[in-house]
């Protein structure tokens, strides 16, 4: 497959795409529950050939686990795009409108971005999830896959692929892409492919990040901050960092850098260390730390990302210290605070320069579903547009019309007309 | 100045502008006002030594009236600033507030986007109106401006920096660079700056693209069209055509291309032609166009955005080759359609991908004051956030703040909480 050919075939439908309306992008996302719940064991069985390379490639079993695609998952799609159908429709809606003068018209509405690329991990509910999005905001997409579900994705492609054409939606709206080479010649298209949402490793999204033109929205390090007060309520904090660091440790949104206030430090620590250990939570920290509860004695600087059972903690002398460290050491992700100190809660929550800013809760919250984006395409640090869980709001943007009745700008500069400039 | 140093001092000082009163924003550009007002002399003055220099230097006359800072242009800017303090505070507004959960409190809020490096022409009130958004949104901001206004600028922006401080706002929210050289160091600050915001030529613009990791707004080129449909009403499109060619030739949003419906050319075009020639302008246009009005006949891939009194000129067969022509040779800025047919201006407004879709008007209303944004920081023709004039809303992105009472995201994976979103 030539993949610049193809996408410059997807970009000229686009603005068929974006044009589209909302009954039909909607019906395509039915006809794709039809076609899935129809092919159903179709799926599966293209899932077990994934599976069964899987195992004799002695792939990890919490690996395995999230390549599987049975009743369970296909359930939960399916309920995900009949969701999606209900939401309302993200594009073409007016976010301003305003009467310059009489007869002058400005509305601002919102419309598709145009061309997006993801490229996703091996896990086939990530492409129906994908694809839904991009069908209900009226984006054009290139999918690409990890290569470990390479079966079940082809199946789950086409079907949904069939669904949008039968539909009445452009033919080139959707694209996979099925070969790793494939990412470096999408990278090269930056005349035809508006926006790049890179999810996978760190490493992985940097190479995107540097080796492109085209914007690319995401995050390589997600470094999660959970600071605890002097004002704190122990019997919260325990337990939201127990689950903020286990509940699911290779996730973005698990903390990884704990603060604590020097004042509770004696009587908080020890609590804090029994319960950590006990969920099989190695402790690194500063000699303050250390020498308190024991565990690998660092500097700050050695702080890291550990995507495992591993914590670093560092006493502060308060929640200035506490907000400098994480606009300094983090990554602008998501961070929390545990205090019963609405003030400080504030100080904290609007000082700290990252896309989710929490009180008293997770940093595991940081996610689409949760959030009730219905799904997400991926989580966002930049601040240019999108920030945090990236739903369909993320997937929009937006362009000024303006209508006129022969209006000239020579009469504003002369003075002849002059603008009223009225919302509606 | 070592400017990585400055604006790591900013770095630190913009979490205290963003979290900022509304009142001390206001307050600051009310001191600017009656500071701007008591030392009008002093500015004139060194404005003086700018246009004496200019003269000495020999720069055109259309450049020297750029570079002029008087009595006129005074009551301007302040006039700017006092509407800039009259509009609602741009930042800390909510645009989502959602009960994930009894007690589990979504919020989305505008924030400003940090550290924002804007690089701008010699025109003594472009320094003023950047300086008065970024205070008014709450962003710290390096200013470089031309160097032709070197002496009026230095004035202004120490009257502006000192009402910011006086006001009670970060002492480093406010830097002005003064030297070219600093502009490449400033490039490599991407840990530091969360934005840039070139103004100039294409080649700066690219310039400035092409070296930097730092996420940059604008746009480089402006090839903006006017499509004459075969609906036009003709005693519309001349007078529209021709001030969007003449009203200001240097601007990024006047014409450069005009399509014109085949089945009304034999009738539109020696009108058009007479018009255009009345004022000064040249035609090149392709064969079929200069048959029938002359001028030299060029190919549609030597179209070129010309800033000068040059348009190019060709023929189409409907408005889905105009919208074909538009989405593939320019450059997503602005483009209007001429037509009393309003299906045909719908179908072209939603399929050109524009920042600017414009029927029966000037693509030179493409402009913040024109918008009624009260100022502009420049025109953006980038997708991912702001596109069109960038005035306040474009300095500002969103966090997500999460409110809650000690929930973790454990209890809803085992299903003994679930998620009511709830909308407020």
């Amino acid at each position: 497959m030539n993949i610049r050919e193809e996408v410059r075939r997807m970009k000229q439908d686009a603005p068929f795409a974006a044009s589209s309306k909302e009954e039909v992008r909607n019906r395509a996302l039915l006809l794709a529950v039809a076609s899935l719940t129809e092919h159903a064991e179709e799926i599966f069985a293209a899932n077990h050939e994934d599976l069964a390379a899987a195992k004799e490639n002695q792939i990890s079993e919490a690996i395995i686990k999230r390549l599987k695609f049975d009743e369970g998952k296909l359930a939960d799609v399916v309920r995900g795009i009949e969701q999606l159908t209900s939401l309302p429709d993200p594009i073409h809606r007016v976010t301003l409108r305003r009467e310059l003068d009489e007869g002058l018209l400005l509305q601002r509405e919102t419309c598709p971005i145009g061309v997006i690329g993801v490229i996703f991990e091996a896990r086939p509910d990530a492409l129906v999830q994908i694809s839904s999005l991009s069908i209900k905001s009226g984006n054009c997409a290139v999918l690409k896959g990890g290569k470990e579900t390479v079966n079940t994705n082809r199946v789950l492609f086409r079907l949904i692929r069939d669904s949008v054409i039968e539909a009445g939606l452009p033919e080139h709206m959707l694209l996979q892409a099925e070969q790793h080479n494939e990412i470096d010649e999408l990278l090269e298209c930056d005349d035809c492919v508006d926006l790049l949402i890179p999810r996978g490793s760190n490493a992985f999204v940097r190479y995107i990040m540097d080796h492109t033109k085209i914007p690319v929205m995401g995050h390589a390090d997600g470094i999660c901050h959970i600071y605890v007060d002097k004002d704190a309520d122990f019997a919260k904090a325990i337990p939201i960092i127990v689950d903020a660091k286990i509940q699911y440790t290779a996730a973005c949104n698990a903390v990884e850098t704990l603060l604590v206030h020097r004042d509770i430090a004696a009587e908080f620590l020890p609590a804090l260390a029994r319960a950590l250990r006990e969920s099989g939570v190695t402790i690194r920290g500063t000699a303050e730390v250390t020498d308190l509860i024991g565990g690998e004695t660092v500097e700050e600087t050695e702080f890291r990302e550990y995507l495992d059972l591993i914590v670093s903690v560092k006493l502060v002398g308060g929640v200035q210290e506490a907000i400098a460290h994480i606009n300094r050491f983090g990554s602008h992700h998501t961070d929390s605070i545990i205090t019963e100190n609405s003030g400080t809660a504030e100080e904290f929550m609007n000082m700290v320069d990252s896309a989710g800013v929490y009180q008293n809760c997770s940093t595991r919250f940081a996610d689409g579903f949760r959030y009730g984006f219905g799904a997400e395409v991926g989580i966002s640090t930049g601040k240019i547009h999108a920030r945090g869980p990236v739903g369909l709001d993320g997937l929009v943007t937006y362009k000024y019309k303006l209508y006129g009745h022969g209006q000239i700008v020579g009469d504003y500069a002369s003075g002849k007309s002059s603008f009223h400039f009225k919302d509606l």
